[in-house]
C-alpha cells in the first residue's frame, strides 16, 4: 500500500508539474498577445503538444484564463512576494517587495513584461469570472502593501500620519509604471526613476534611515 | 473665385469633422478592445456606414491605428493639455494637468477608461510604426510635465534639489494608475488617492504653499 500511493503521489507530482509548466507558457504568452489572445490552438503550437490533450483540462477559453490568471498569481508570489518577505516586515518588506517587483520586470522573467497589467486593461471593463479573479489578486496585493504600512506605523517605523491605503497605492503606482516605460523610453532611466520614487518616497515617512539603503 | 473657394473651404471643414468623429469613434472602441480589436468592419457597424466609404480614407489596419493614436493625441490635448496651461505655468500648470487627467478618467470620457494604457500595454513589445507613434506621444507628453517641473524650480515654486524627471515620472505614475484601479476597486477611494498622492508629493517640494489647494 505504502509503495502504490508513493506511486500515486509521484504520478499526481508530475501531473502537478506539467501543469505548472503547460501554465507558465500560457502565462508568457498572456503577457504579450492579452488573454483574450490566448487560445488552446496557439498555446499547443507553442508547447508542440495536441490541442486535444490541453483541451481535457481547460474544455473552455473562460476555464483556461482563470487557470492563468491563478498561474500569475503563484508566480508573483514565488518570484516576488516571498523572498521579499523572507525575514522582513514593515519598512524593510515593502521595499524589498519594490525591488523584487523592479527586478521582476528588469530580468525580462515575462516577454510582456507584466501579465496583470495586460490582463487589467484587457478586463477592468468585462465584469464576469476572470474581471473577479483579477480583482481579488488586486486586492489581495493592495492588502499585502497596506497591511506592511500598518505595521510599520505601529512600530514606529513610519511618521504616525502615515496612511496606509495610500502609501499602498502610491507604492503600485509607482512600480508599475515601469513596465511599458521601459520598454517604450529611456529603460535605465525609467528603472532608475521608478526606484528613486519609492525611496524618496519612503525615506520622507520614515524616522530611521538605516531601515532603507542609502542610494 | 472667392465663392468657390469659400465652397471648397467648407466642404474640406465638414469632410475634417466627419473624419474626426469617425476616429473619435476608433478611439472609444480601442480603448476597450485595443488598437488590434479595431477593425474596419466593426468601426462600419459601430457608425451605421458601409466599410468601402472607410476603407477609401484607411485601406489597411496600420493606416487606421495610425490615424486613431493621432486622433487619441488630439483629444487628449484638447480635454486635458490646453484647458490645464490655460495661463497657467510651472507648479499650477502641473496640478491642473493631473486633475483634468482625473476628471477625463472619472467623467468617463472613453468606455475604456484610457486610450493610451491599454495602447501601451498592447504595443510597448511590438515594434513598428504604430510603437513609435505611442512612444513619440509619451515622450511628448512626460516632455511637457518635465518642462513645466524645470520652469517651477526656475521660478524658485520647488525647492532646487526637484529632479524634474523624476517628478514627471512620479506625476504620470500616481495618474495613470487610476484608471483600472477606480474600475476593478473602490471607485471613490481610488480617485482620492490619486489625488492626495499627487498633491502630498507637489506640497513637499513648493515653496509656497498658496500655489496649490488647501485640500
Amino acid at each position: 500500500m505504502a509503495v502504490a500511493n508513493q506511486e500515486t503521489d509521484g504520478r499526481r507530482l508530475r501531473g502537478e508539474r506539467t501543469r505548472a509548466a503547460v501554465l507558465d507558457t500560457a502565462v508568457e504568452l498572456a503577457s504579450t498577445d492579452g488573454l483574450d489572445g490566448l487560445t488552446l490552438g496557439r498555446l499547443a503550437g507553442r508547447l508542440g503538444v495536441s490541442k486535444s490533450g490541453l483541451f481535457t483540462h481547460w474544455p473552455d477559453k473562460e476555464s483556461l484564463q482563470l487557470a492563468v490568471v491563478e498561474r500569475a498569481r503563484e508566480q508573483w508570489a514565488e518570484r516576488v512576494v516571498r523572498p521579499a518577505l523572507d525575514g522582513r516586515g514593515g519598512v524593510r518588506a515593502l521595499w524589498a517587495l519594490h525591488e523584487r517587483r523592479l527586478a521582476f520586470y528588469a530580468e525580462g522573467v515575462l516577454p510582456g513584461g507584466c501579465f496583470f497589467l495586460t490582463a487589467q486593461a484587457e478586463f477592468d471593463d468585462r465584469p464576469g469570472p476572470v474581471q473577479d479573479r483579477l480583482r481579488a489578486q488586486l486586492q489581495e496585493w493592495g492588502g499585502l502593501m497596506t497591511s506592511l504600512a500598518q505595521d510599520a506605523v505601529r512600530a514606529g517605523e513610519l511618521s504616525p500620519g502615515t496612511s496606509p491605503g495610500l502609501l499602498a497605492y502610491e507604492l503600485d503606482a509607482l512600480g508599475q509604471a515601469a513596465v511599458t516605460r521601459s520598454r517604450l523610453l529611456d529603460r535605465q532611466a525609467v528603472f532608475a526613476h521608478a526606484r528613486n520614487a519609492v525611496l524618496l518616497r519612503l525615506r520622507g515617512l520614515c524616522t530611521d534611515p538605516g531601515l532603507l539603503p542609502d542610494s
